[in-house]
């Protein structure tokens, strides 16, 4: 790629993320849009959703962008929770990062790189390939690479204390949202799945006599896991009939009311719609009954146990129960509107088995996921896209195509099958046997992650010069050389792949085109009412991997093509203001994980400054400079050690709280005189919704929103 | 190496073995020799010393055999403790693996190896290299390799049987054990190490407060544990006076009681020695008053706290106690007189950092000692040593001079280096931090059976033919066919291994060659008193990498060399009954690990497993059967899947005793009458020895034995 068609690329994707911006500013201002562009605030009521309509709505205006800087972090904690805060932390923490990077790398590296002339390349500047800019073009054995040398540890220093100054941070946030929180039923509860019952005995009598045997001090209450998901059909299938009816019967719009009994509706009695919905609620309702009570006796081995305090969870959780540590096997619990119910396998064998076949699972999409990559690669090398379609090659030697193709395109393709990968991992994850939505969105956030770095990082630059190198992982020894061949020949696609995927990304999500067009057909075509919208969760488990996966990059592509980092600081700026007002205006947040999302953070960072380490021995070996190729063997090695104690100094604090916090915090409660209420609501907390009793009948009438039981995994998807 | 040699060796050392079961049985009758032969009945009084002289002690008898095979499980579990069980486990494991080896290597695969005609050997069957009786023997792509195929299956499929019944027969043990045993002060107590204290406070002032505000319930005591070296060496210097002092009391032979003040003894005034060593005890004693109160001021930042219940102690065990988790680390307590007081380092980061150093020393241990294996190697390939020596050309062509050089010599040399990797490891184990004598141990344990499996197996396999080969270990893919084609290669040399160095320590560890010569020099030249002398200690960290040294081999050379597993099986069944003999009569056990061993027996199973599936991989391949290759990458898989789950499923225990145990314990001691008393002793358990008051000259004319207070790593080394 050459230098002008980044220009071509970045200006392509510079206009289009003014355009959005500008539209955005708008369309925003439309009180038809703001169920799409702040759902959040209709659902809290701190907005008025019938604005008036005056003409300075039409005109744009970065408004937006004051609103969403405004608040500290302290009203963000308060407002959107430490996941949130956490979220932006990712972005205030990779600005940090590429600052430095890149006064780094365009104030020193890349002038150095710029004046080699290792490539010989003596065209135009505009027609020059970006080659010229990267460590390539320095000359073999030059002493200029000691600055590279110099650039990589110094900056590895960097990384390694903001990492260290971060983890400290976010666990100090932990440690303070814990003090100043309310008694949570999930600090008090553990879940224990592979419950062994004694002949004759059911699971809930069993928990009830082990727990009262063993911790008569601090034991309040259990409820058993039902498996419910038949009924769960039933409850969304009269959850939806219920809107319906509700829907109905507040519309005045009599003529629809009526509809014939027989085919198509076209035949047949005319029957009042309203009392044909109703009955047919009342017979789910009565089908719903008799499920509720045949499902008492249908127990999962699983149940959840409520203490009196949280330190008295805390033992319960932290002890092994029973001889045989693969039965009554005791876990955190989530939070009651957390959790997953369909899936609630309980056998630790099953669940075994069904890890070991995710993994399979895993590996076997990696590998069917090489096929678009090689599509991609072709359209990159131009010279074989032509000899593979002969006919298309009159249409490739116009310059601007081929700029678009080599420029915009391949990465178009890459976003479009990379964006049904989240979905596919949030299915795997939820047949782990998670029990949580949140521990679904992190393995899957993991998956994503794992996915993303193999396929669009490994696969490109191995399969760029050519796929049989994938077996080099095989050869450790051989891996700094074959990656220093073949990571800097891909610079050129990486730069591009952050102009377009990663600004591309940042204002469709400001824009969030795809619900705005559904909003509209909805108006136009459904003629739906306004009232019934869904305000969105916050996927963490796609943004979180896209986000980091920018960072890999750019880490990696320090010493070698310093070109890419203005790009990467400009895509988390962007980032920043955009995901700022998005959890402000559009997201919700149905449950906590409390920042369990940093560890994931953490870790790809080390990852990708030892994989920048790896390339740099390579790199200094191929440019004949064997000793600052031995000079960097320590730096992956005091990195790796800088890793183990940071998880051995932070690490435990996210996985559960020390007993200094807890016993605090109950001292504290013994003195709350609503304690006793809130035991009170802990012992139901943890029931399953479906087994709730039902009344939709009586409640048609105020037509209130029924609770939402619909399989969150889907939304999550 | 041919048969005839192997021969040779086999009759050599049979001979020894006789020669000292023969004199064993002769000695051990010997009233003199009783400290040496039955030290730990001596110690428990069970026999009596000084027995009388008769004929009949001077004939050879197999009466001791009978003994040692006579008690019963339960028997030695009450005699020797549960650690002693275990060991004996090994062999009963390794017994039964190798006699169902033993049917299926030497009544199917050799027979086939033999009629093979791969190595076209015509020579005489004495002559016949040992190789006709290996895989390398059977003719290229034969069908009959795939009885070799199926072997390999079914074994690890008997093997893996064999593993899991055992894992879980030492499981129940160590229940039983629990559930019979008296309260004991390590089940109520835990270490607390990096205490960081607040200031103004010392650290028993912090720990009492902590525990106190914290596990105000289950809290019971506390001691603080205090810098004592010197103080330990005053007192080791003290006791050793101290039991001169008795000896020359008790001792009435007076001329020896007098001695000259000045040079050597020689000149100057005439003094009582008694008077003498008394007024230096006196001095000695003074000091170590002195010294005890000014340390007392000298804490360490750790502390052994006990609780009034196992449950208690269980909690405080199993939860992070500060925010901080490198601060107020808890870990399980050792028994009391398990402690190793010196090296007492507290702090999580500098124990951190002696984890690295060692593991640094251990890398550089293990390349050091190739050294000694090149030469080992040369003396098996004696043609080189020729070439290296010349003038030892004409000695080496006697037949009797070669054979005992291939056959006995390489093992002998490799056997003395070896005897000096144990008290290395020790002492390396003990800087790494661990608290307890029986930790320490089974670090050393681990790293002298690594030691082993490197330096032994693979070292002799890949310098057999070409030491560089050793970096095969940077290409995984390569690893089968390298194996595979070193591996069967050294089968002679294991074969004469096993012989020499498994037999002759089994005979040796029965006569106790370098204590009977001790015992023997001092009563001839020191005169000393026979009372005087140490019940020894089992070294499970030299003697258990040994043993399962032995079974690595056997499993690995299964498929390859089935004529190894014979001598195996009779190593195995010797071993049995010697061990049986020595565990009765001559070692103590002063602490337990309640089977701690087992999971190491376990894992080198498997790794040894997993060993032979890989080089069967690559030996099929060789033989032109790259199907049975193929089929044979399951089993590597199935059989770590095997592993994993054993992990889970019994693994815990042998960290942590579950709650449903600690419990009920408890609940039984609730109505113990003595709990009270245990209490009172349970609060001075732990502390140190050197801090407690001496007074020895009061007790000099008792002339009892004072506590033990030396160094017992040196004990241990």
């Amino acid at each position: 790629m050459i230098l002008s068609a980044l220009l071509t690329s970045v200006g392509i994707n510079l206009g289009l993320c003014l355009l959005f911006f500008t539209l955005y500013s708008i369309l925003r201002k439309q009180p038809g849009n703001i169920t799409v562009y702040a759902p959040r605030l209709v659902a809290e009521h701190k907005i008025n959703e019938r604005r008036q309509f005056n003409l300075e709505s039409l005109l744009p205006s970065p408004g937006w962008v004051r609103q969403a800087w405004q608040p500290t972090e302290a009203e963000l904690l308060s407002l959107l929770g430490l996941d949130a805060v956490v979220f932006m932390r990712i972005f205030i923490f990779s600005m940090r990062v590429f600052s430095f990077a890149t006064i780094v790398g365009i104030g020193i590296l890349l002038p150095i790189n710029y004046l080699g002339t290792q490539l010989s390349d003596d065209s135009e500047l505009t027609d020059k390939s970006l080659d010229s800019f990267s460590i390539s073009n320095v000359n073999d054995g030059s002493n200029w690479l000691w600055i590279h040398f110099c650039a990589a540890y110094i900056f590895s220093g960097v990384v390694c204390y903001l990492l260290y100054y971060e983890y400290s941070y976010i666990s100090d946030k932990m440690i303070n949202c814990l003090y100043s929180c309310k008694p949570l039923p999930h600090d008090f509860t553990v879940l224990v799945r592979g419950i062994s019952t004694s002949l004759g005995h059911t699971v809930s009598e069993d928990v009830e006599s082990f727990f009262t045997e063993y911790y008569s001090s601090t034991y309040l209450s259990h409820s058993v896991v039902r498996r419910t998901s038949k009924l769960q059909s039933l409850i969304s299938d009269a959850d939806k009939l219920y809107r319906k009816l509700a829907h109905l019967k507040s519309n005045k719009d009599t003529p629809r009311r009526f509809k014939r009994e027989g085919l198509l509706g076209l035949f047949g009695r005319q029957v009042d719609l309203a009392d044909h919905y109703e009955k047919k609620l009342d017979d789910l309702e009565q089908q719903v009954r008799m499920e509720q009570s045949l499902l008492a006796g249908q127990e999962v081995p699983a149940a959840f146990v409520s203490f009196k305090s949280r330190f008295g969870a805390a033992t319960a959780l932290h002890i092994q129960q029973r001889i045989n540590p693969t039965e009554w096997v005791t876990e955190q619990a989530p939070e009651p509107q957390d959790i997953h119910w369909p899936f609630f396998s309980a056998s630790f064998l099953r669940r075994w088995i069904c890890n070991l076949a995710v993994v399979a699972a895993c590996i076997a999409i990696t590998i069917l996921f090489l096929i678009p990559v090689v599509i991609v690669q072709g359209l990159t090398n131009l010279d074989q896209l032509g000899t593979w379609f002969p006919f298309l090659e009159g249409l490739l030697e116009i310059t601007f195509v081929s700029e678009v193709i080599t420029g915009y395109l391949p990465s178009l393709i890459l976003q479009l099958f990379l964006s049904l990968i989240p979905p596919v991992m949030v299915v795997l994850s939820s047949v782990q046997g998670y029990v949580a939505f949140s521990q679904i969105q992190k393995s899957a956030c993991i998956k994503v992650l794992l996915f993303t770095i193999w396929n669009i990082f490994f696969a490109n630059v191995l399969s760029g010069s050519a796929l049989y190198r994938v077996n080099v992982f095989l050869e450790p020894t051989k891996i700094p050389a074959v990656l220093a061949e073949a990571v800097p020949a891909q610079a050129s696609f990486f730069i591009a792949y952050v102009v377009t995927s990663g600004w591309t990304s940042v204002s469709s999500e400001l824009f969030r085109l795809l619900p705005l067009i559904f909003h509209f057909l909805a108006k136009v075509f459904a003629k739906k009412d306004a009232e019934e919208f869904k305000v969105p969760q916050i996927p963490y488990h796609s943004e979180i991997p896209k986000i980091i996966f920018f960072g890999v990059l750019g880490i990696t592509y320090l010493i070698l093509a310093p070109l890419i980092l203005p790009f990467l600081l400009i895509y988390y700026c962007m980032g920043y203001i955009v995901y700022r007002n998005q959890l402000l205006n559009v997201y919700v947040s149905k449950y906590e994980t409390s920042g369990k999302f940093w560890p994931i953070v953490h870790s790809s960072t080390i990852f990708s400054l030892v994989l920048m380490h790896i390339i740099a021995i390579g790199i200094f070996g191929l440019k004949s400079l064997p000793l600052a190729s031995g000079l960097m063997v320590p730096l992956p090695v005091l990195t790796l050690l800088f890793n183990q104690y940071c998880q051995k100094r932070f690490l435990p604090l996210f996985k559960a709280y020390p007993a200094e916090c807890l016993i605090k915090k109950d001292k504290e409660d013994q003195n709350d005189p609503t304690i006793g209420e809130f035991y009170n609501r802990l012992a139901t907390a943890y029931e399953d919704p479906a087994m709730k009793p039902t009344n939709y009948l009586l409640s048609t009438d105020s037509c209130s929103t029924p609770l939402l039981r619909s399989a969150e995994v889907e939304n999550l998807a």
